[in-house]
C-alpha cells in the first residue's frame, strides 16, 4: 500500500482497458428499434437501388441525339408520345423524333437516354419544342446509381444514424444485425456516500457519479445496472461487486473519494482476478483502477465528480466502443483560440474544463471536487502530456459539451 | 397550381415554422428516466452542497497561522489530535497548535481553515511537521461553494446530459420535470413508393424517407408514429392526414417526389388550415410546405432523401425545439479548408454534401435522389445565401454527421 500511485501514460492506460474488452455477440432488431445502435455485420444491397433509370426532374424523355444543337432561336421539335405515369411498371420504347413527359421520381422509357427540365421546353400542339441540347444521362439516375446489387453499402462496426437507417430501409433491411448493447454494472462505495434521495447530514455526501455513470452508460449504447452503496465494509462490497460480475459485461466501481475505498476495491479486483493499472498520468483522473475480475473488465473511478467524467471520456469509452465493435470514433473537437494560460507539468495529459467567451476559451480552474463547473463549462481542453501547459494565443481544440 | 414556387428565405421559413409551434407540457420523470430530456422548470439546490467544509485531499486539517513561515528546514509542529473517519457526522474543534488526520473527502474541523496535503508533512511520534505554510482555504471545499440553497442550478429548457444528471442528483432531485416528447405523425405520399420489405418492381422506389424521418425525430427526442403509405389517392391521404392529425403534436409529410404529390399535400393542409410557405431558397430542398392544419404544424418534406434529410436539419429541428422549449443551439460546426470550388447562386442557401481528406474539405456533389451521398460524405456545408459560391482555400464550416 503506498501513497503514491504508480502511474501509466493515458495511451497505456487505453491499451489495457481495450485488451479487456472482449467484442459481444449479436442480435437481430427490427429496422424500427435500430437506430443508435452499432451493425454486427456488413449490410449488402439486395437489388439494384433504384431499379430502372428514374428522371430526377420533371421533364421530357429524349434521345439525346435528338436534341443536338438545339437552342432558343433553333429549337428541336419532338412529337409528345405521352406521359410516364408515377408507380409506371410498363416500360416504354422512346421512338425517334419523339419525347414522353416524366415526372420527377418517374421511369425513363427504353431508348430514352436524357430528361429535358419542363423550363427548357415549350408546348405547341401535341409538339415538345426543346430549348437546349441534352448530354447523355441529364438529369437520370441510373439503374444501380444509388446501390449496386450485392455491394456492401454499410459495414459492421458502423453506428446508426438516420442516413444509415435510410440505406438499410432502401435496400430492404427490416432485420438489422446489431451488437449487443453491454450490460455495466455501476457499484459504489465510499463511507460518506447517502441515496440521492436522502439529507445528508454531517459530512454525507450524495452519490451523484453512479448516475452521472448511468447517464453516461446510456449516451454509449450501454445499459447501466445500479447495484448501490456498499459504504466501506468490505464484505458487504465483495458480495455486491460479486454479484455485479455475475450479471453484467463490465462493472463500474464508483470510488468514494478516500484512498481506503481505493484499496479496498483494487484488493477485491485481485481476488477475482487482476489489477492492470491502479494510477494514470491523466489531471483529473489519475487515482483510476483499470482491472479484470471474474474475467470482465472492471473500472474504478475516482470519487470527484470531474475526476470521474473525464475517466469516463478518455477510458471508458474507448473500453466500451471494443465491447461494441464500433468504429474508433475521435472526440469531436472544434478549434479556438486560448484567451488566458493554461500551465501544466510535462508527462501528463490534462482535460481542462474551459467555458467560451466572444469566441475564445478560457479554462474554469474549479476544484475537480464540484459539480459545477461540469455543467458551468462548456467543454474539455487536452493539453498533451509533452508540453509544459498552453498559452494565450495558442489555438487549442475543445471537446464541446 | 404554378410550376414555379414562390420561395422564401430560410430564416423566413424557420420563422414560420416555429410560429406554428406549441410549447409542450411537462411531466415528472424518476431521475433515471430523465437522461437525453429537455427540463421543463429551473432547479434549485435544496441545502448547501457540500454541506459542510470538505477537504479536497489526504492530509492534515490545520489552522493556517499556525504554519506561517514553515519550510522544510523549519517546520511548523503540531501535535495530532486524532483522525476524521469518512461519513463522520461530528464537528470537532481543533485548538491551535494541533491538527487532524482528515481523508479526502472528509469534513474539515471547526477551527481549521486549511488542509495539509500529507507530501507535505511528516510525522514523528505524536506530532506532524509541516514543511509548507498554508493559506486560507488551501484544499477545502467551503459549505455551499458547489451549490448554494435555494439557487438555481439548472434553468428550463436544458438538454439533460449526464453532466446535469450529476446535478440533479448532487441536489436531490429524484422526480425531474421535464416536457413531454413530441409525438410526430410521419405520412407517406407518392405513387412510386412501397413498403420496405417488399421488393421493387417497375418504377417502385422502396420508402426509405419516412424511416430516416423516424429515427431524426428519435434522435430529437420525439417521438415518431409512421402512417403508412397513401399513393397518390387523395381521399386515402385525407384520411390518414386527419388520422395523424388527431392523435399527434406535429405530422411530417414524406414526400413522393413528383409535384403532383406535393400540390395534393398543399391542398389538404389548405383544407384544414393553411399552408404559410411552399418553396424555400434552400437547395437541396427547395420544394418544402410548411403549414398548419387542425392546429398543429405540418411540414411536408421533398421526396429526395438528401433534400428530405437537409429539410429536417435546417427547418423541423428549429421547429421541434420550440414545442420541447429546448434552449436554442447551434449545430455544432468544424472549420477546415476547402480543396475544391462549391459554385452557387446568390440567393440561396445550398447545404452542400461533403467528404474530408487529408484535413481538407471537398464537395460530394452526388445527386440528391441518391441515399448513397448521405452515407458516403462526412457531414454538409453551408453557403450563404449572400454569396456565389466558395472558393478552393476558403475556410468552410461543416456540420459533421
Amino acid at each position: 500500500m503506498s501513497l503514491f500511485l504508480t502511474t501509466v501514460s493515458v495511451e497505456e492506460a487505453i491499451r489495457a482497458a481495450r485488451t479487456l474488452a472482449t467484442p459481444l455477440p449479436s442480435e437481430e432488431l427490427p429496422l424500427s428499434a435500430a437506430y443508435g445502435r452499432i451493425l454486427a455485420a456488413d449490410i449488402r444491397a439486395d437489388i439494384d437501388i433504384p431499379g430502372f433509370n428514374r428522371s430526377s426532374v420533371d421533364g421530357y424523355a429524349v434521345r439525346s441525339r435528338d436534341t443536338a444543337g438545339a437552342s432558343e432561336t433553333m429549337p428541336a421539335i419532338l412529337g409528345l408520345s405521352g406521359h410516364v405515369a408515377m408507380g409506371d411498371s410498363g416500360y416504354r420504347n422512346l421512338l425517334p423524333d419523339r419525347c414522353l413527359y416524366v415526372p420527377t421520381g418517374g421511369a425513363v422509357p427504353d431508348g430514352a437516354d436524357a430528361v429535358v427540365m419542363v423550363e427548357h421546353t415549350e408546348s405547341i400542339g401535341g409538339d415538345i419544342l426543346v430549348k437546349k441540347p441534352a448530354a447523355t444521362g441529364d438529369n437520370v439516375v441510373a439503374r444501380g446509381e444509388d446501390f449496386r446489387a450485392g455491394s456492401v453499402i454499410l459495414s459492421g462496426g458502423t453506428r446508426i444514424s438516420p442516413r444509415e437507417i435510410a440505406a438499410l430501409a432502401a435496400t430492404g433491411t427490416t432485420t438489422v444485425p446489431v451488437v449487443t448493447r453491454p450490460r455495466v454494472g455501476i457499484v459504489s462505495t465510499g463511507n460518506e456516500l447517502i441515496p440521492v434521495e436522502d439529507i445528508p447530514s454531517g459530512n454525507q455526501v450524495r452519490d451523484s457519479n453512479s448516475w452521472m455513470c448511468g447517464a453516461f452508460l446510456i449516451e454509449q449504447g450501454c445499459i447501466p445496472e445500479y447495484y448501490g452503496i456498499t459504504g466501506d465494509d468490505r464484505t458487504l462490497l465483495r458480495e455486491v461487486l460479486g454479484k455485479a460480475l455475475s450479471r453484467c459485461n463490465a462493472v463500474i466501481v464508483s470510488g468514494g473519494s478516500s484512498k481506503d475505498d481505493r484499496d479496498m476495491t483494487a484488493d477485491l479486483i485481485r481476488e477475482a482476478g487482476e489489477v492492470l493499472v491502479h494510477g494514470i498520468a491523466l489531471t483529473p483522473g489519475k487515482p483510476t483502477i483499470i482491472g479484470r475480475a471474474n474475467g470482465i473488465p472492471v473500472l474504478g473511478l475516482p470519487g470527484h465528480p470531474a475526476s470521474a467524467f473525464v475517466v469516463l471520456l478518455v477510458i471508458a469509452r474507448p473500453l466500451l466502443s471494443r465491447m461494441t465493435g464500433q468504429k474508433d470514433q475521435e472526440l469531436v473537437t472544434k478549434s479556438f483560440v486560448l484567451g488566458e494560460n493554461i500551465p501544466s507539468a510535462r508527462g501528463r495529459e490534462d482535460y481542462v474544463r474551459v467555458r467560451i467567451s466572444e469566441g475564445k476559451v478560457y479554462p474554469e480552474f474549479g476544484k475537480s471536487g464540484l459539480v459545477n463547473t461540469l455543467i458551468r463549462s462548456d467543454g474539455l481542453s487536452r493539453v498533451p502530456s509533452g508540453v509544459e501547459g498552453l498559452e494565450e494565443g495558442d489555438r487549442v481544440e475543445v471537446i464541446l459539451w
